[in-house]
């Protein structure tokens, strides 16, 4: 996290003005921040930011991805009780909506493991202004983070499709640079053949029902293409339905849910002594 | 939404070099952006100042804080094909987000009317660098927005009592500014009566059971300070015990679950002609 | 001060080519900043954040507040002499523009100590771009900050009242959240009263002679209404009347001239040794 | 100003949730702004591109630099009601405050002509964070802006001097670049002689009495000296005394006073109508 | 180009008090940028947003990418004299360094057609703070961008190789998302042959002479791995060399020179009536 | 360097999932930046403040202007593997393309000794955003880097004179402010000599040959009007032709090909031992 960054959250969060903060005794005090309920890990790089822009010693015993259970003592922490004050709940809401999300993701790579090997990964679809903290947070749960943002790999939707056609949209998209993956989101088997007949690297089967990505891997497999392109499938997965998909052999099962459903870990933080 | 903050976004999710957007044909195209589930709508501010970024007409009919049901076109736009394809993510974005908050906001709202009149407010549990978005949202779900910052009302909460005690805090604070209230939290009805009678505006029970809440309410009026104080029920509401709390007759009804627990509403943008 | 603030400030004062600093030899220097003037202290943290952005040594026997006479020392440092001459005038300026209006706020609130314990208060009439380092130098002086911007307490003007009445402004205010006290300017007692009716918890008297306050006063005591409002009195007042405010026993003396009319404390850096 | 400072300031002054902006009916309203008090105006540039960023129909008949008298209507305006309230006191804070720059300044410009035709001149002593707003206030005041940071011009000052002499600065100074004039302070006849005699291209007498400056100009004179260069008086001058710095024959009379004792100039914006 | 950014570059070359450009009458001028040399344009986009912001009608006949000739008009500009002389510097420099880029990259990519379809493209050695608009220019003269940033392709180097191995180093890659391609230098054509093996998608052939690469390219023929991966040729190509590696049959030919010798070209801004 | 300068350029070459640097083993590594080829050194102030900012050990035996040889070591460096990667594009940016304009610099200054004392400065013709480290790179070099913005010197140029004449320009531009320089534009003798007697400090030379420019200077000698200015030479002058412009007995020579031809210096970031 920039520096940049961190004063940007830290004016959100203390505005001009923090007597509460201001009005405790200035001394040295001793604190723990601990979760209340079992959670996948993640935030904390975010949170050692904080810490070191206010002069906080922290310490863990974890990393991103560790599994906790209610109680565990993710950081311990000595300093100055106005900084603590300070940094609190900033600390706390990177915490515990970056662990929601790896929790979400853990479970659902846990699910897919089950039946495949397939990656679990998120999509564009994040929270304005902190993408690239949730997508760490996926990865931190097991997740891959799929593309950051429209620069750093091709993806040719339906929108482009109604304007271009599939195989002007693949052969612009080759033509732009040689250094990016070209993803096409198709909705039917056939365009997924013709797809990966014009070379698209990723073909993303949208909405499309187990029994029809199992159709379609079937038959890119008997025109000798399934080894070419790498199959996602997207849209309308959730924990409760992705072991159908994770049995369908797909590459890729990408959710947006893995944000727009994780429920924030519930931490806090207690000032241990006062001395 | 200023325009500092609008590049910020835009830079997140477009990056240097976003072929997908420009490799389309430069023409002006229509498109709608509709609900593809019932929701209470938010964000219509946040979008409107996207699409006047980019130089997109939009229109709508409806108002942050309207029902919405599946299918519903909350959004007609007429613009270049760029740049609709460079707003859209971002725009869904924040009316997924946005919405999903309202709606359970709303769903609460509707919840404890049936019993009282008091108020459904989030907290400072929020998203970092979109605080004042999810506050906003809260309030067109019905909400109250509760403080912004550490600095728009003073909060004493355990840790600056366990430092300081009730009454040192409470007479720091009031001496710090006449302009704000004064919110103490405290988990027994006793500090409840003594944080009253030392002149807090608003008390918060925090993680007190709903009888425990009673009590208290009936232990202050009987001392005759109920009327002089706003009491504040919070830890642990979430919108299936909700009612219980609404019950007790306190005048808000604080949750960091409107926040926390919220699902984004799925939106979705179709080009409705490109001609 | 945050260090994008500091960086902001340095660029406006340094620019891209300080000739006079970089010729200097590149030695350590010793030097002093002392008080040409009598006055009361203010700007010190923003002074001790700039010399640790410069990597300056910088010692001071005092704190905000504080009487200095001249010739004072407030601060001895020891640095690179080109980091010394780089923060020169910024930290003059700050520590000259900041003591001189600590200096006026304590002039006056000395004269209301005479006859009251009211608080005397600054206004959002302040400096562009400083107003949380001009709100901390009345704060110094013995002042109150009052609001520091729109949003952390709702302030209820003539312009307001033009354009909805007292009663709707007053109504619409406290729908809008339980966290802000109302603020409401009138300029009549009958309004005044009214006011205090509907619940306002601030009443400024705008504009109104000493005589005029303590009629209203009394007619508030009269309806019984005058211990549940804080009396603010406003407008044109100046060290040379205040006296006649305070004695009409209201609650707060606020007055624009705490920063309009104050007038820069003068202080010196002098190089004491350079070897 | 760039959108960038005009959000900043915004930011400042409103804050998150300006609740007594946004509660005010959804209607065009005029408007006026009007001077309270005589005054030399300045910062219609700063009011115009506040009032552009909020869409508000603004109309002036003046010009910086203008005389107005009270009640003298500076601003017409024509706008949604929103906007007009929250563009208010960040509009009136940068008249006000350049305003009073621009009084003193023309008031000292005047004394000054009715005995020379030297320039009077501000200096880096100004509020951090709106230098050249001041410097511009002074301009419309009829004053010179001297140089705006440490890069516009060298500045050879007594710490300098202290560290390096008179001879070693100055050769640096020219070496440095030839865009650049050399300006040097010294507080004797004999040193502003051996400034002279190096090439400097301005010579500050700082701190010396009108007596020494006719003296040091006339040794100058005697010695040839006095055309190549540009003579400043600095140092304690204000109002009161400048007119014996005028007689002196100086070029330039530079004063910290002009920002330092500059007293705001009331103006007030008054909704005239709202249908 | 973002507003934030325009306003920076604008900082940088007017600074607080543009004397010059204010000074000029206040009126309409007409005026032409056009071209002092041969050349391959670019710029054309960032020149027309700095117009915008300055509120200057500029018209062309050019898109990016065209060959101009010494005379050619590439702006007609109609605007008050003070916005033009205030963008000129500031355009030509866009215009002149990104042309200048555009016109060497043409020529690179004429020189390769003689001989193959092999793509020229550029690298990360790019100026500080302007790398978008450099890539772009490359892309304007026929170029490919290669990848932006560190993090929109996978790149094993040199060093990468030396701490984990090559095995190591592509497994850690591939793990680690699947949208992104993974590019490896290698420096021998047994390097070569395992990076193809283990499923690289671009193999960089760093610093190896033509005859070396064709061997490398014969290797990977005859084991069946040249279709999968795309070949780049790099390190010390520059134009009078460049035909030579055209010859080998590599994909790709990237030269850091297409930045580093690239000479600007020269525009000029004419005021062309003054009416 | 200010901080948030170093953290735009690193986004700028990190961007948001920087896989390549995070997958390399976290150990402490030593390694060395040399040089390729022989050049003059610039840009160690922005070498050693990235490095700063990584928490980079980093050492260096020379100073900027000094002369390098091919394989010369620059930097010994010793810190965490990840953040060496993450700063090495960075650093190599900065130290090539400034060493290259030193390079180019000392060249001129060089050939231009052979025959005069003349000044060799660079122009505003620089890069966007990166000038100031841009003219320190040719101060390096030997160079004068003439006035950085629109502000801190006045220059009347064609596109000035055009509009309001000579006479006009050079009183507007004496009007404004005592403290800068006034540099004109001409191209013939005649106005040279008006400039001069209009009392221009620098008279710039625009495009005129040798043989003119040595006319004008005996004009100018031959009116008694050669010591009160200073001659700049500017336009068209390149290394090639340099020494002839040299040996007119202009003061100033100044050139936008110290930037513009200015070809990077090859430097190189190696891991010298990862243990």
């Amino acid at each position: 996290m920039l520096i940049t960054e961190i004063e940007r959250f830290i004016e959100e969060d203390i505005g001009y003005n923090d007597i509460s903060c201001t009005m405790v005794p200035d001394k040295m005090i001793d604190a723990v921040i601990f979760a209340k309920e079992d959670c996948t890990l993640a935030g904390l790089d975010e949170a050692k930011a904080i810490f070191d822009y206010f002069n906080i010693k922290a310490q863990t015993n974890y990393s991103n991805g560790d599994e906790l259970h209610t109680g565990d003592i993710v950081f311990t922490l000595r300093a100055n009780a106005v900084s603590v004050l300070r940094s609190e709940r900033l600390v706390l809401n990177f915490l515990g909506h970056l662990s929601g999300i790896a929790t979400i993701t853990r479970r659902c790579v846990n699910l897919v493991r089950l039946y495949s090997t397939a990656r679990v990964a998120c999509t564009r679809k994040t929270t304005p202004g902190i993408r690239k903290f949730e997508k760490m947070a996926v990865v931190a749960g097991g997740g891959d983070p799929h593309r950051f943002n429209l620069s750093d790999a091709v993806m040719i939707k339906d929108n482009h499709i109604k304007m271009m056609g599939i195989e002007t949209a693949i052969q612009a998209a080759r033509c732009a640079s040689f250094t990016q993956k070209i993803e096409i989101e198709v909705e039917s088997t056939s365009n997924a053949l013709l797809a990966a007949k014009m070379g698209a690297d990723i073909i993303m089967l949208d909405n499309m029902d187990p029994a029809g990505i199992i159709r379609t891997i079937e038959t890119l497999k008997h025109e000798g293409l399934r080894e070419s392109v790498i199959i996602e499938a997207s849209g309308g997965i959730v924990p409760d339905n992705i072991s159908e998909y994770a049995k369908t052999g797909v590459d890729v099962i990408s959710m947006g849910s893995l944000i727009h459903k994780a429920n924030w870990t519930d931490m806090s933080l207690e000032i241990s002594t006062d001395n």
